[in-house]
């Protein structure tokens, strides 16, 4: 039994076909990025989304506009391609994966002595970035996979799925590991207020893929942990600082909480590329606080009073005490965080 | 300093005020209701909500009729009067405070030996009912502010106020105490998943009372207590058995475990009513579970796929090792409740 991927970000050699995520989960709808106005525009209205796949779509951006409109000159092509990397990461400044990505490309590009090569190589790297993010994910899916038992119950929040990367996911992962190898595995997803990832994503591939999944609010969550037989809960992260601490969705930090109080693992999946060896703790991390209308307002409609205060944290941190372990594409860490993850950067591991 | 109070049923003598719940925040309506049909409607159509509530306004519905509509006969008026009580009865079978004051006035209606005596009665009876739950609102709010250190915040859950009783309400009430004794009280209030009373009616009704109110998702919780100095978790209750273990509006129980988990202490507010000795624990208390379209759907428009499984307990039990107190009108119990709360039914208590 193989899972149905939802893939985000598809190379048609002349084009990008690219799943439109602010039309989910009413409509699927597919689009054509033909130019690098394209592949600019879609980022910046968020119809790709997830740090990952965001990096994959800017590297398909740069190669189609060296395919289609790069100058002849070789110099000339450098010169355009560092201009055109420069706009396409201007279309969200944020994203980790889209400069590094684009940087990835220009490296490529300047070891090249013809035209013709630039072209042919920087095809053949973005393809390969969406490759490795694959085999990343697929390797957390499958350490992730390999916590749970027999017939698993998991409840997971926020969406980090094959929709943010290039496919299968971080902590959706296991689930999608579960599916091709034939286990049952039954998901609780979390709405995750305010902004409804879980709801309008989670829900919506996993349902997509086969996935058996069950949406409740997020003050659901611990009445289910206490009747539902719950093995494990697996989410994914933002940052990972030296010593484990986790920012991630708000919610994440109460659902560890949650976890500990009813024996249940509490699990963390998340490629190296989240670990932030420079960062010592989550006391360091600054917490973003978002508009009120994500929260005063929903599909368009004011669900709260004028003029009421709101507190709105994007995201919480876990304290590395609360995690049961930690889910890496080299590994599984738990315990002495501090020295595990270190450890994972080690050339040995790398 | 005295707290704008907005009463949810007022009496005009020859009709019911009601401010329009279903209209909430987005506009501050009252209605008048000058038939019995009227107060049907709006106990149907849930213009009036919260159990005490309910049972006023039905009251005040029966006295209406008799007012305007009843028989000279006195046998007949009393005939009439089991009637129109079992109508109103059935505008919302569940809500045990309505049957309750209806019984009260028939009752009353059954001691008189004129129709005149009957009619005046009955409104006084009526009166009495608002102001003995008025009274008893009050004095759970004196006890729940008697709990509260100088300057508190503290965080409550769904909607327990003045709108749902006659006046103050159960757990907002020791905020309206504190706002009339001029002493400093902050509130977060959580918007309450899937239904949003925390969003819709607890920030409103705060707001209007001019006390410092700020609202968060459900999922904020934790991160709340953990950086913002909560002195305190103050939630009401729809049933509490007689060991203490405590049926309340979903996402309670996870915020017992975050309160114990920071060393905050967590307060259920509730009258007498409220408390059902008949029931020993909370394991013989069934969970309502209601329809999907609650979660999948919000202000109308969908926002989760077609399809998708949904569970949704509409209350969860809180146990009552996680409960510090619980507050009543006739003091606060905490520690052992199989004793205590029996204690508060003994003569010398009522």
């Amino acid at each position: 039994m193989t899972a149905e991927f939802i893939k985000p970000v598809i190379w048609e050699g002349d084009a990008i076909r690219l799943l439109n995520q602010q039309k989910l989960p009413g409509e699927v709808e597919y689009i054509f990025l033909k130019t690098i106005e394209d592949v600019w525009d879609s980022i910046s209205e968020l119809k790709v989304r997830g740090a990952p796949a965001i990096g994959i779509a800017a590297a398909y951006g740069l190669a189609l506009w060296a395919k289609k409109g790069g100058s002849d000159d070789l110099q000339v092509l450098k010169t355009e391609l560092a201009e055109k990397a420069a706009y396409l990461n201007s279309s969200r400044p944020t994203a980790v994966n889209l400069s590094w990505a684009l940087q990835r490309l220009l490296k490529i590009a300047d070891q090249e002595v013809s035209t013709e090569k630039v072209i042919t190589r920087l095809e053949a790297e973005a393809i390969l970035i969406q490759q490795e993010d694959e085999e990343t994910c697929r390797r957390i899916g499958e350490y992730g996979f390999s916590l749970l038992p027999e017939h698993a119950t998991v409840l997971t929040h926020c969406n980090t799925g094959a929709i943010a990367t290039s496919k299968y996911g971080t902590a959706l992962g296991a689930f999608y590991i579960a599916k091709e190898q034939g286990a049952d595995v039954s998901v609780f997803a979390t709405e995750t207020r305010p902004v409804l990832q879980g709801a309008r994503l989670t829900a919506w591939e996993l349902q997509q893929a086969g996935v058996d999944v069950t949406l409740i609010t997020d003050n659901m969550a611990a009445h289910v942990l206490r009747t539902k037989k719950i093995d494990a809960i697996l989410v994914g992260a933002d940052r990972i600082t030296a010593n484990g601490d986790t920012a991630n969705k708000i919610g994440t930090y109460g659902l560890a909480i949650l976890a500990k109080a009813h024996g249940i693992p509490f699990y963390v999946a998340a490629p190296l590329s989240t670990i932030d060896l420079n960062t010592a703790t989550g006391d360091e991390i600054v917490i973003e606080e978002r508009h009120a209308d994500e929260i005063t307002h929903l599909a368009g409609k004011r669900i709260a009073p004028e003029g009421i205060n709101v507190f709105n944290p994007a995201f919480d941190v876990t304290p590395h005490e609360l995690i049961s372990g930690i889910i890496t594409e080299k590994g599984i860490v738990s315990g002495d965080y501090q020295t595990g993850l270190a450890e994972l950067f080690e050339p040995a591991h790398i």
